[in-house]
């Protein structure tokens, strides 16, 4: 058996189709019909040994972030995943290292009714591109650029909480058996709020997820609506959305990692203020907590979401006053994902 | 102005839209619509500096070829592109390079009407991976797994000369200069056969594109589908697939490179010898040379098209009698691309 028959034997598992997938792997293209009155989603991430990940990474989470990642940018549109394709370079073919990627991948994959329908396989650093297909009826997607004046702003899980992870990683921090490994899992193996986002179709007006920390993403949607948004720093840290692991951090540290440390992969998302209770139903039937933040406010005008060096963002305490930032909190962001 | 904007507005131009793109580059996802009675379909191939291209390549060429290499699988379905995703890893960020990179892509993109609509940048070694979308009614797909006995085998265009291209820019021969500019603009700048593949639809049964070689892709097909072909050599060797300098080469190395030269992304398919009429009529509406070359004969039953080491082809000479191949021809394949 060759390198790539073991390869696509790894990757290429019997299993259901897929309800969207005509003509899966094999051809020159795989197929795909989205059902009626649904537009197909589609979003592209890659990640880079050195940059996103490290040589000694766990092949069985790299697979998994490799997808998670993307599939948190479907539940971010609303979007149901389809199938995906995998681009994949390779240094060298070790069977069991491969297995274990193989089986990351595809648990998540199957988790989400998701199957890998093509791709690509070659020599070369080992590099991971994933592109994930996803159906959302177009008026109920989930758009940067919906967020209003009068929405309030949510977050969903835990802020934070990868940052901490990765001080875990590095030996920064010491942290309790227990509470280090949730900080080190959603770090390797972010869930992806997909059911989240579907429950929020018809609720939320805009949302995006955490992956360069909570402020630069909730600015992209502030520049995509031309608005901007108080948030309530004494409720974001005092709420759900901020682990007791987080908390107990110098608050300096403590707030750099809430409002900037990144690769979270939790909603931020807006919604009228008389859709709070179907934010909470939403929130409960798709069993993921949700903590209220802030409000959107009115702004400059809309730019490019990607482009925007306009101050969108108002720390506030609970009176509604300016939130003075403690000396040495650091907010330049994670930066992991330069998604264009 | 910062690294990753600068990457965004010379890759993000003003333009149309794309006819199925609903909402383009700026959020989680792309949203496409396709439509009413087309599939979508999907392709993903990544090029790695060292495997598929130079460190010196033009950046130009290099854009052009990610783009047409994916635009090749969908015309190889009969597909018409609608968009594509780029993700890319670059060492570092030199912007007469990327322009040049960018103009490459993007003209291929005009002229297909097949916009960039998202991706991602990162920081690594120099890693393209392109997905392109494409749009085709599910039931007029040119399918690897369609071909029938009695069937005719047609190859477009040229056959051999990118691997011609690829020994004059190795120093292996010498040609003049204007035939070892077509050759090197053949494996440099490949011409993706959408016309033709658009051409074909309700014409042709089984179609891939010619990127491993001509016997290896032809092979595929016939894999998937369960059958055998003839080829008729001296009718290739003679006929309009096979350039002049290509023919001029000794025996042994001009069969190699037209059986198993690769890179060509010309389309080989079959279609009823009852629709030869047709056939000619597709490539003339689409400007496309194409060459009968064989036929096909009953085989072994198919496989993955992937994974398949049955010998499924026959050489035969003008008689029908097998071919008896010269000494030193050389068959194993370019394998720049192992696509699953």
């Amino acid at each position: 058996m060759g390198e790539f028959e073991l390869i696509r034997r790894l990757f290429f598992r019997e299993g259901p189709p897929g309800a969207a997938v005509l003509l899966g792997n094999g051809d020159d293209a795989a197929l795909l019909r989205p059902a009626a009155g649904q537009a197909l989603a589609v979003s592209s991430d890659m990640l880079v040994q050195g940059r996103h990940f490290l040589p000694d990474v766990d092949p069985y989470d790299l697979g998994h972030k490799a997808l998670a990642v993307n599939l948190s940018d479907l539940a971010a549109m609303g979007a149901r995943p389809c199938a995906f394709t995998l681009a994949l370079a390779l240094p060298r073919v070790e069977e069991a290292w491969l297995q274990r990627l193989a089986d990351g991948m595809l648990a998540l994959a199957e988790a989400h009714g998701c199957p890998l329908v093509g791709g690509d396989t070659t020599a070369g650093p080992l590099t991971l591109s994933v592109t994930v297909l996803g159906e959302v009826p177009p008026a109920q997607a989930l758009r940067r650029a919906a967020a209003q004046v009068g929405d309030e702003v949510w977050v969903s899980g835990a802020v934070g909480l990868a940052r901490l992870g990765l001080a875990v990683l590095r030996g920064e921090v010491t942290l309790p058996g227990k509470e280090a490994a949730a900080a080190c899992a959603q770090l390797l193996r972010p869930q992806p709020r997909v059911a989240l986002g579907l429950a929020l179709r018809g609720v939320a007006h805009a949302a995006a997820d955490v992956s360069d920390g909570l402020l630069a993403d909730l600015g992209h949607v502030l520049a995509a609506s031309g608005v901007a948004a108080e948030l309530d720093v004494p409720a974001l840290l005092e709420g759900p959305a901020v682990p007791a692991c987080v908390r107990a951090l110098p608050l300096a540290t403590a707030l750099s990692f809430i409002l900037a440390g990144g690769d979270d992969y939790e909603l931020v998302f807006t919604a009228p203020a008389a859709q709070r209770d179907a934010v909470l139903l939403a929130a409960r039937r798709s069993a993921t907590p949700v903590t209220r933040i802030g409000r959107i406010v009115a702004g400059p005008p809309a730019t490019h979401p990607l482009a925007d060096g306009l101050p969108r963002v108002r720390l506030c305490d609970a009176a509604g006053r300016p939130y003075a930032l403690p000396d040495g909190v650091q907010l330049a962001g994670f930066d992991h994902f330069a998604t264009m």
